[in-house]
């Protein structure tokens, strides 16, 4: 599969070897994973927690033991004794693999239940726990017995993605790096608070800012302080303007939160490594103090956060929910949201939820559609990567024509639970732009984007893709991250016409619930054409999109209307050049 | 896994590549596999028939068109229409994939059902076949509704392999080669009829013999002529005189039948390649006529048979039910089993019974026990290659301790339906000797000869093995099939400690009907170090195996008796040197 450049999004995860040795290495023990059934429980609803086992550590008894006050449970707490249900063998892992079910009673609203899971090893009197590393404690889990969901203001949203640094400040010359070699172009939240006149003209209503908080780096992943805004950017105060200027006109504000890892400057860990009784030293994983310890992919200058320490856990849900209230913003985009357990996930869901019922988490999940499945019931959505590679797939790439295309689109409407989000996306900033992935040809990022538009999930623009923005020439191979993170383009520098059909695709959009919440129906797919209309009780729009390097009279039966893209109108048929979409409200 | 020694038996078929090219194979269409729930329909059950069809290959109907007289379908044949029952995402396949269930009405005993399993595709008229390859007519699946099972013999039996042209003749110069280079040895049927009293005194209840067909080389796996044994061999009348001879001492005769390949000089095939309207073109699949064909594995001196022609299907049935009236032999052992379709030895399966109720077939699958476990109701049984790889992993190599051998052995007793035997081995043809393997050392051997002869399944012994024989210095790397096909040791070359070591095991095993159908119980697994009692209402065997090479004080409470490998009497414990079995009576 490495030869596939579609499969950029996910590198070595979506290789045999690795999903071989996942395999290998979960039933090497107990394996859990978090997964419950139902997956997002509801008051009242008894809940089946699965464990497999695989035979190299057979056990003869599996067992959960569990809280539901929101605290690991102790010697003390209730058993629930599992049963084993299946013994299935498994090529993948190549072992017998026991599947064992317990079941923890119903509970009602607002329990935080927390469970640990345990077997016996088979003739001794050996425990072990699920999912446990060597040397650490069991791994706990948990989940929120609540009614919770995506907020409803998520569902008709157009979220934008702004890289802060790289997007406006109110110099003459921005643009041009100035600092550190050629890394900070000095875009800040002031000039943020400055162009929301565009982004509101354009038909934003929710704003995605990456890291804010005051940090080492341009990109700041790499927190300082997770209380304070970057001076650079114009700190708390710029905050606070932003997001009430913002408000006024309808705009939510989403905050880039990296709770995995931080600086190795941040003071946390600057105490730690200097203090051997530091009360951060359990902040984070020492596997010898002072030096040796757990980092973000193995860089040193990014040490990984303890997000098992119930203490880690309670600070980010109380600096969160202080965002929430204090400074008004709406809401979080999680970074690597697969660092920390789907218990803390759960944990600051609840708490940031009460604090605001209406505040959105939305996790950055790196995985298939099964690894996003996970997050249900523990975050309100995740960021929709296998549909970013079915894009790149069917438009750029190939690999994808338009009936499995259709299908991919079919089975995940299928595949998530309502009211559990993943926002769309054709590009961000770890990845080549669209555009620039697309050759530059301009047509295939409209046809995309159509498309983009037409699904019920909310979609996102990464700042600069709707007026042409690409990468610099030949800083594309190999991906560099630089390379998609140029400043925006202003006024003069913007594709108007790329820019109009965004406005048009947006507005769309917002004239017509079938776009976000209709369901869709198949009139073709075959080849590179794609047709299909979404359909509310009272409302209609057809898309029918081109993805072929020839002219193709798509027949759509019944359909009678304009298309809004080109202004023609249509009726029963359309005539599609090379890489044209059509929208036929 | 490919530095694993221990993988040598499934090789590639157990890669993480393989594996998930085959999902990707199977799942860019409709996949069936044959897989029926339940897997051995008895009479007056319902049959569900599960279909997968990856999201490339996205279909809205599923349906299952059947005969109920051993005979395809035809188009006004009844059908059964699939329901879809799941939406799941496969990492591996890295694809959505439906699971659709149809069901088959319950049939009265005796009907061979046949099936074709068809898709429509996703908004088009167009339909496509399960598991049909590009060009080629649709699978045809098929089981029989029956209650057969394997015969009760088996249970009860010792089997001994021979490969007869390396077993014995009765020259004075038997033991060096005659012929044809290194290859020819010229053991003969005779020759294995003299050796009757040897095999009866050691225990032997059963012989299978290496094909005895007429055939071009010393090894016969390339059949010329499969109605007339090899006069090399002492043609037919060989052949009559050893089933006589045998059966006189109450052993049985298994044959080896390659359907799925020939030579390419059988006369099928010579006709089929000289003659364009030959009655044996459709035997063979010629890609293109007369030059380039299927082949076992790629060798233009085995062509593939097309075992998917109901012709083909009907001759083996009908060569097989000869051999079981005409010769009396009592079974087949059945090379290469993964070449046929499933629906072919359904067939064969049920008209060899139907010759002789109390015949045996058994499969040579090389995969891991979910294949095994396809040949369910297919078959009477197949070869253990995955409890190969456990003894050799075990006992050999390393990578499997005393509670993972344990683990496997627990699951593989659920696993599998009763009735459907798997009988254990050591060593075979196909690979190196274990004791080769253990480098000599006749107490590995010794163990895992200890602890296949206690369990439930019956055991083979690989000519030679029970004596010593082993291989040439220096012919075990690289592995070449000679190696492990040297000729028998008689008499005064015979390692006659080892020969009394097996008379003992297969002495106690008919003397104790714990050892075959009993029902084991963990005592340790620990380390080297794996005991356990085997146990009917009314006898009881205790087994202790150390594989460490120290000395382990065993304590086994209750047990009280003798080791009948040692002589010693045992009480509550045993001391056993470094690689010593006991089996306590």
């Amino acid at each position: 599969m490495g030869a596939d450049p579609s499969l950029f999004v996910f590198g070595h995860l979506a290789t045999p070897e690795h999903l071989a040795g996942e395999a290998r290495r979960h039933l090497a023990g107990l394996y859990h994973g978090g997964r419950i059934e139902p997956r997002d429980p509801q008051p009242g609803q008894p809940v089946g927690v699965l464990v497999e086992v695989g035979s190299d550590a057979a056990v003869d008894r599996v067992w959960v033991r569990y809280a539901l006050d929101g605290t690991a449970p102790d010697r003390t707490a209730p058993i629930a004794e599992a049963r084993r249900v299946e013994t299935r063998w498994d090529d993948l892992a190549w072992a017998y693999v026991d599947r064992w079910l317990a079941e923890l009673p119903a509970q009602p609203e607002g329990t935080a239940v927390r469970y640990l899971v345990y077997g016996r090893k088979d003739g001794s009197a050996e425990t072990m726990a699920a999912d446990g590393a060597p040397g650490r404690d069991p791994e706990l889990f948990g989940f929120g017995v609540d009614r919770l969901s995506s907020p409803c203001w998520v569902e008709d949203a157009v979220i934008y993605q702004i890289f802060v640094d790289r997007f406006w400040d109110d110099r003459s010359d921005f643009g041009r790096p100035l600092t550190r070699g050629d890394e900070v172009y000095g875009g800040s939240l002031d000039g943020v608070r400055e162009r929301l006149g565009y982004l509101s003209e354009l038909g934003i209503t929710a704003l995605w800012l990456t890291p804010i908080f005051a940090a080492e780096t341009y990109h700041r992943y790499d927190a300082l302080d997770y209380e304070r805004v970057d001076e650079q950017l114009g700190g708390n105060e710029a905050l606070a303007s932003l997001v009430r200027a913002a408000h006024g006109r309808g705009i939510r504000i989403l905050l880039d939160l990296a709770a995995s890892h931080c600086s190795w400057h941040h003071p946390w860990f600057v105490d730690a490594q200097r203090n051997p009784n530091s009360q951060y030293r359990s902040w984070f994983t020492f596997r010898r103090w002072p030096d040796t310890y757990a980092t973000f992919f193995g860089v040193p200058l990014l040490p990984k956060i303890n997000t098992h320490n119930p203490e880690v856990a309670e600070y980010f849900s109380g600096m969160a929910s202080r965002y929430l209230t204090e400074v008004g913003v709406d809401g979080f985009r999680l970074d690597h949201a697969i660092g920390p357990p789907l218990v803390f996930w759960s944990a600051f869901r609840t708490a940031t939820k009460a604090t605001r019922a209406d505040s959105y988490t939305v996790g950055e999940v790196t995985l298939g559609p099964g690894g996003l499945r996970q997050f249900e019931g523990r975050l309100d959505g995740c960021l929709d990567f296998p549909l970013l590679q079915a894009f790149r797939r069917f438009f750029v790439h190939g690999g994808m024509d338009a009936q499995a295309f259709h299908s991919f689109l079919a089975h995940q409407e299928r595949f998530y639970q309502p009211g559990f989000t993943h926002p769309s996306f054709l590009d961000n900033h770890d990845m080549d732009r669209f555009l620039w992935a697309a050759e530059g040809d301009v047509r295939k990022l409209e046809l995309a984007a159509a498309c983009q538009f037409s699904l019920p999930q909310p979609p996102i623009i990464y700042y600069g893709t709707e007026v042409g923005l690409s990468q610099k020439v030949g800083a594309g191979s190999p991906f560099g991250f630089e390379a998609c993170r140029l400043p925006m383009l202003w006024e003069g520098q913007q594709d108007r016409e790329l820019l109009a059909f965004y406005r048009t695709l947006i507005d769309t959009r917002k004239r017509h619930p079938a776009l976000r919440r209709g369901s869709r129906h198949l009139l073709r797919a075959e080849g590179g054409v794609y047709a299909y209309t979404c359909r509310t009780d009272d409302d209609q729009v057809t898309v029918a999109l081109n993805n072929s390097a020839e002219r193709q009279a798509v027949s759509l039966p019944g359909v009678d209307g304009t298309d809004v893209l080109s202004g023609a109108s249509v009726r029963g048929a359309v005539s599609l050049a090379p890489l044209q979409a059509a929208m036929i409200t």
